[in-house]
């Protein structure tokens, strides 16, 4: 019964990304160490005891690269965030080297212990690549309350370092993997031609991964996105920020915010022969923050899809919101539903769960005023049931993408948010996860 | 697979309550009509197309009695709500004698049509009772956007009516269920000896349903009590507020408020020989206040233990929060996070999710200084892990409900939130509840 209606989820890749992509040329198969100046390598170090499972990560700058991220806003945030803050904040002044995640031990919860951890994590990673430990970024992803094996890290941390490829993108997304079915990577490319920048090809590629406790706030899981383009870390950080609010933080699998999220943006500039960095109002910003948002929306969106136990990837579109907040309460109310949850996987096009969501999310509105659309089909017009046909509605269950639309008809407000249906395997995954 | 773990839930009963029974002596297999001057009555109407099946209630006041509700506070609010809001606030200042219930159909989302039919259902209620129409409380359960078949009512008021009796009241709750898998009532007496009413003795009973759509917002899914206590319509209202917020209020089966909540209290006053009613300040209206309580607690420990699909009831205790809104916050976030739910119906004593649910909920603490405990076993003190036998923890899973106790660490505010557990079941049960 645990796989009953499931598809075979693949990932959904920029193909599928048709109206992000003007100006911008698909890397095929591209990802986190597609853009120059970056290497990247996998490894199994043993923190997992399935020899054939990946589970140490690297993800390496030539040289000391602007970098921005975003992390938790999870009280119980783990020590590898409070780590790699410190070392970003602090010392580094905005330029690291180095990322390293490993994953089966979150190291949250752990105390000072588990900082001394991070911190050593980050010393043995320096002293293997050749820089500072405060250019190291550390993240970690698994189980909570467990204490890292810092043996591992000794032995693992160097194997990875030899394994260091231009090529080696893939390998890195496969070992931060937890409960994902398939690595989550894109890679885009833009011309500098018209831009300011002759001559020039820049690349923005990333990895992630989900795929339970996942309702990202002001973060995200665990992602990683490097690009050859010159951007200072000032500009790097806003720009990041504004895309991770529309793409990462618009994702919820279960509406539990990890203790672990973050999401590293390096930037190295090895594209640009020399020149300038792209300036603040630019067209060549423009761009490149466009291809910001074409990869992480791509890699957001994937992880919904794959939502632990996950059949069906549910993007819910609110509209007519009087404000963005609003927008946003009723967009997560509706994708965080339970009711909501269980119909897509039962293919129930049950729209009354919807309005009750909507009814409950805190946003303004009068319910003689909204409408809702399921898969294309009209179900409610100002507040009133629309005879539907469900024959079409089962046939439109069988697409990998389930489209709730909602009109509030309070405002101009608007957004989209990515979530998964529930199904019984997401209850089995966790109510085993440890075991 | 469905029923993989499940325990036959029974219902908790009052027996369990010992700690809030002072003073009063429960009444055994007492409900909605053991109090003086009520009957009810539950027969098949014909809403449902299982002939053996009841869905439509009557609870009927010998005379107009003061009565006070709470309502849903879901923008989508239904037909019956809206109605019954009118006649309680409007025209019948309070007094009312009729509740009546139908299950099948919520008659939500179903726009002025709907509100024609909950006033043509307060209408033949009335003509068939002997009241003005304004007298009648309607209430609906079941699926939301669809319209009431009222011929059905025509037929079946009658029914009901003729079979009111003062033993009625098992019937009736047995008519308003819907995924409940057993009716839920409890009744307590208390004597008016030692409180200013010799020789009367004083009950309060009621029966509730549940058990999908769970989350109560000010207001409660539909509950019915009923007294012969002596208690004017002001200081009814001012009492089941405050009830309703300790009892109803806190608990969630799902996180999902429905667009039909509701919570009605009727006082007859027939028990109290004609005497002044209990007034405000008075020891009679404390031991009242304490007896509504215990049957509301009750009622709503059951509710959250037969939540769809529930094979544990989850209580979580939140002490040491800044104020009441942190430590609901808290409380509330861990209840309803589907991973600690998976983990109770995994039997996987994986405090982590806890930890990680309040990170996010939103309360003000600081992670070093917070514990828990799981089923009475400390599992992590002042933010550090404390080492437990896993053997231990897995038997005492196998108890009917489940503990978890948490201290922030912050300060002096607590609370107590009933939730379930999340299972296969629960996904069964949505993924085709209209098929």
């Amino acid at each position: 019964m645990g796989n009953e209606g499931a598809l075979e989820i693949e990932p959904l890749g920029l193909a599928r990304q048709e109206d992000c992509l003007e100006g911008l040329t698909v890397v095929e198969g591209g990802g986190v160490s597609s853009a120059r100046g970056f290497r990247a390598a996998g490894v199994h170090a043993g923190f997992r005891a399935n020899p054939n499972r990946f589970d140490l990560a690297l993800v390496v700058a030539d040289e000391p690269s602007p970098c921005a991220a975003t992390f938790t806003q999870n009280v119980f945030c783990a020590a590898p965030i409070i780590v790699s803050r410190e070392h970003l904040d602090g010392v580094s002044h905005g330029l690291a080297r180095v990322l390293v995640v490993n994953s089966g031990t979150a190291n949250a919860a752990t105390g000072d212990r588990g900082l001394e951890d991070a911190r050593r994590t980050g010393a043995i990673v320096g002293a293997t690549v050749g820089c500072p430990e405060t250019e190291v970024m550390v993240a970690s992803t698994g189980v909570i309350g467990v204490h890292l094996n810092m043996e591992t890290f000794e032995t693992g941390v160097p194997l990875a370092y030899k394994a260091l490829s231009r090529e080696g993108g893939a390998d890195a997304a496969r070992a931060i993997m937890t409960t994902d079915t398939h690595p989550k990577e894109a890679a885009v490319s833009f011309s500098g031609e018209e831009i300011g920048y002759p001559g020039c090809t820049f690349t923005v590629g990333g990895m992630a991964k989900g795929s339970g406790m996942i309702m990202p706030n002001m973060a995200t899981m665990i992602a990683c996105i490097t690009t050859d383009a010159p951007v200072t870390s000032d500009i790097l950080h806003e720009t990041l920020s504004r895309v991770v609010s529309r793409t990462f933080n618009k994702v919820t699998v279960d509406s539990d915010t990890s203790t672990n999220d973050c999401c590293y943006l390096f930037a190295s500039g090895a594209a640009s022969n020399g020149a300038e960095p792209f300036a603040r109002g630019s067209r060549a910003l423009d761009v490149f923050e466009r291809a910001l948002y074409a990869v992480c929306r791509t890699i957001a969106r994937d992880m919904a899809a794959d939502g632990e136990g996950a059949t069906r990837l549910i993007t819910v579109r609110v509209s007519g919101a009087q404000d963005d907040r609003d927008a946003d309460l009723a967009a997560r109310t509706v994708a965080n539903s339970p009711l909501v949850k269980t119909a897509v996987f039962g293919h129930d096009a049950n729209w009354g769960r919807i309005a009750a969501a909507l009814g409950r999310s805190g946003a303004r509105f009068s319910q003689a005023d909204v409408s809702i659309d399921m898969m294309g089909m009209p179900v409610l017009r100002k507040g009133l049931p629309v005879p539907f046909d469900e024959e079409e509605a089962l046939r439109r269950f069988e697409r990998p993408e389930i489209d709730i639309e909602v009109d509030l008809g309070a405002g101009a407000s608007s957004t989209t948010l990515w979530t998964c249906d529930f199904s019984h395997e997401y209850i089995t995954i966790n109510g085993d996860y440890r075991t």
